[in-house]
């Protein structure tokens, strides 16, 4: 494939100097159009050690408002990123609405490090396949994506070497392997093919830089995101965006099929000693978890009232508070409302061997923002697949997930909210929301029904929990971890 | 110090049960009080090797709602952290209105470190000094600081080095180092006696925890918490908190007394050499600060349409954006908005070797935020010595700071709002806002002369530039600049 790029492309200074400064105008420009927008956007510039990736993208913040960019030099992640999919640390550098992120190398650098060093022959496929999903995710979402690669020869780059030694930026550009990677210029030489073919999507393509010459670089370079930019600011224009509230949607057809939660109780006795029992093991497993640096997240949904926060405390009791976390899930902040509607997630994953625990959580999306109308019908569609998406790459990265759906019926619920207006103990933890929420019981039912039937995977499997009795939800939400973690430590 | 404490006390299972679910509901409740009244708290435990920090602290949290609480167990700072002041990692914890954050292990194990190891033996007195003055800003916006220190025996931290190496919580408890402590037993008893007496302040006070016994630590500490909140609730509910907007406050006496800003000015000639120079300088300079680990910090404060977006993009296109960060500063946002003002120009601090520009700055509370009336008298008047207080911490950690007033008059001002409303490229620079601000042109210079007053010290001090002219704002503040790092580097 490189073979088709002929190296020896120039600009010359005369041309440079006649061409830069209006490209570089119309940037800046596209720039303040992309904020009045509200358009995010992405520049993501890889290529071959020396390629000289930072002196092109430092030409192209000189037009640019120093206030709407984020400019990421990505290197080997440190101790925190380490613990984390890796993918964390570029989800948790996506743009906000209206804002540019200048990824200085990206996610890329890491599959190429797969690709020569496969622990597992696997790793490379996979990440291949979480990076185009995390693409296609963002465009789906209105992300601008630009990927461009720099493209030098061997003997080029052997140059420059030389060349850079002398040079005081040295100090920043150099970290004292660049010989080690210039031998290993043809191995690297497929992979870097293999690694472009497998990621040049339509939403998300490819633009490969010859870059022996600087001044071509940064005309090519900058050319590609200007276009790009100029298609998507053009489409953004032509496309009305329908403003929902679409209130709520008309209940489907669909019918909420689940156990009556009556059925099962426990007494007082059974359950204090099987939630002693699970506690204890509980106990005992969060150590050999820490141990093996298995992440756990547990994922509680239901009604209000519902018994969350109740079953949530008699998780967290038995774990030490060094190493879980609970993370209460409520309608997103100014900031989180500006990021894909994963994002938030994504930045709240546990590290490796820790706890985190989901009071509420992703699946907002497709139950309160659907009935309220707070997403519009084809984001909601879409979720469903971002879901079983985020839920495989969080299982293939090693965690053990467990969802519940805390099932309760109309009736309980109506004597847990009576209980509460009664308790003053309790009273805050019911508000005029929550009954409001109770009158559309049938529509959030439709909504409840599809979730389970959609997100309902191999990998991420819902556990339906009968809740009317909380004693029995309790033990019943322990046994399931305790039985999950255990088949995961095998 | 430490003789005075009984460490044979106990409470006995029975008196245990008896005392202990009522102490916790209380507990329970007053967090939720606390959340009611937007209160935020920190609870910092520290104490011994051993000592059963983390083990008390789970009792804490049994009755607390998960939601509204951090737990932070404090370990080695990661290459993030060790890369900022040492109170960084800790600021950037400090609760939220109405949240609570559990440090297991505090700012304080820093500080016994170095006591221990003093590289310099002005450091451990520096860092106590900034530790008294990090809780006073944080007691004095509001912030409650419960400090407990766990005291156990030589002989006590013997036995039980011996027994946790049994126990699965070894995983997480243990790090290998625990018999090289205890063999320095005696040399941290002065060291922890001299901490304690040194930062045991009205507003956060020290309550040392005979811990020998388990049931009594937790009943102690419990108590001390619990003391401490309704105490801080007690008072919050019987302070009336006047409600600002006294929207602006009249015209000091002061005067801004200030150079003629049309006084100087540079022709394009001069400008063309000059921004070359100190350019090429600034650009060498930079690598050097990056291997020293010198980070810079320059802030540009300014009327509107002083500049300072062009003198910024002057200095960055200068810069290797890589170890470049420009911080916009507008309105705190909702999150931000909910923490001490200071928080968020703490999180955005660069790491040792990196620049971060600051466009407004830590200022606005004393500039647009006291003339808008959006802050209490009493919080402004407090900010002319927490700023100082923050300035001098940066400095003594290491950092060049830069700061600067871009001085234009108001014919100027008037005539670049009229040169953006005219310019199609601009207009986007200029809104309602600027014209409303104009009109309280005085009211403003008044806060400026009494900000130039009271923040020129000899550690931080303000450099005024006359900004009329662009060309000489923009040579004026490289140079500032390039004469700082100089200096900085001998």
């Amino acid at each position: 494939m490189f073979e088709q790029y002929d190296l020896t492309r120039k600009v010359s200074d005369e041309e440079y100097e006649r061409i830069f400064p209006d490209l570089a105008a119309r940037f800046g420009r596209l720039q303040r159009e992309a904020r009045d927008l509200d358009l995010p956007v992405i520049i993501a510039a890889d290529g071959w050690n020396l390629s000289g990736i930072s002196t092109m993208l430092h030409q192209f913040i000189l037009s640019l408002d120093p206030r709407l960019y984020s400019y990421y030099a990505v290197s080997a992640p440190n101790r925190e990123e380490e613990a984390r999919p890796f993918l964390w640390r570029f989800w948790l550098r996506t743009p906000a609405a209206g804002r540019m992120t200048i990824f200085d190398r990206s996610w890329y650098s890491r599959l190429t490090a797969e690709f020569m060093r496969p622990e597992d022959n696997s790793v490379p496929d996979r990440s291949l396949r979480e990076i185009v999903r995390f693409e296609r995710q963002l465009t789906d979402a209105g992300v601008v994506v630009v990927k461009l690669f720099l493209h030098i020869s061997r003997d080029e780059q052997a140059q420059r070497i030389e060349r850079i030694k002398q040079e005081p930026e040295a100090t920043i550009l150099i970290d004292g392997h660049e010989d080690v990677r210039l031998e290993h210029y043809d191995l690297y030489l497929p992979i870097f093919e293999e690694m472009i073919a497998g990621t040049d999507a339509p939403n998300a393509p490819w633009t490969v830089v010859e870059a022996h010459d600087r001044n071509f670089t940064v005309i090519k370079g900058m050319s590609t995101v200007v276009h790009a930019l100029e298609r998507a600011i053009r489409e953004r224009r032509s496309t009305v965006v329908p403003r929902y509230p679409a209130p709520m949607q008309p209940p489907s057809e669909k019918r909420l099929v689940l156990p009556d939660p009556t059925k099962h109780s426990l007494s007082k006795k059974e359950y204090q000693e099987e939630i002693d029992r699970y506690g204890r093991q509980i106990t005992e497993l969060q150590y050999a978890l820490y141990q093996e640096r298995v992440p756990l997240i547990v994922v509680y949904e239901g009604r209000d009232a519902a018994g969350k926060g109740g079953v949530i405390m008699r998780l967290t009791r038995r774990l030490n508070p060094r190493i879980c976390q609970v993370e209460p899930v409520g309608p997103p902040t100014e900031d989180e409302a500006r990021h894909h509607y994963l994002w938030r997630f994504w930045r709240d994953l546990p590290k490796k061997g820790h706890v985190s625990i989901f009071d509420r959580s992703w699946y907002g999306r497709v139950l309160v923002e659907r009935v309220e109308g707070l997403s519009s019908p084809a984001e909601v569609e879409r979720a469903y697949g971002e879901i079983n998406e985020f839920e495989e790459a969080i299982v293939d990265w090693g965690a053990v997930l467990v969802k519940f759906w805390l099932h309760i019926d109309r009736d309980e619920q109506l004597r847990r909210f009576i209980d509460r207006e009664e308790d003053p103990e309790r009273q805050w933890k019911i508000t005029p929301d929550d009954w409001r929420n109770r009158s559309r019981w049938e529509i959030y039912a439709a909504s409840v029904a599809e979730m389970l039937e959609r997100t309902d995977t191999k990998t991420a499997p819902w556990t339906v929990i009968s809740s009317n009795d909380k004693r029995y939800a309790r033990v019943e939400s322990l046994r399931t971890i305790v039985d999950a973690v255990e088949r995961a430590l095998k």
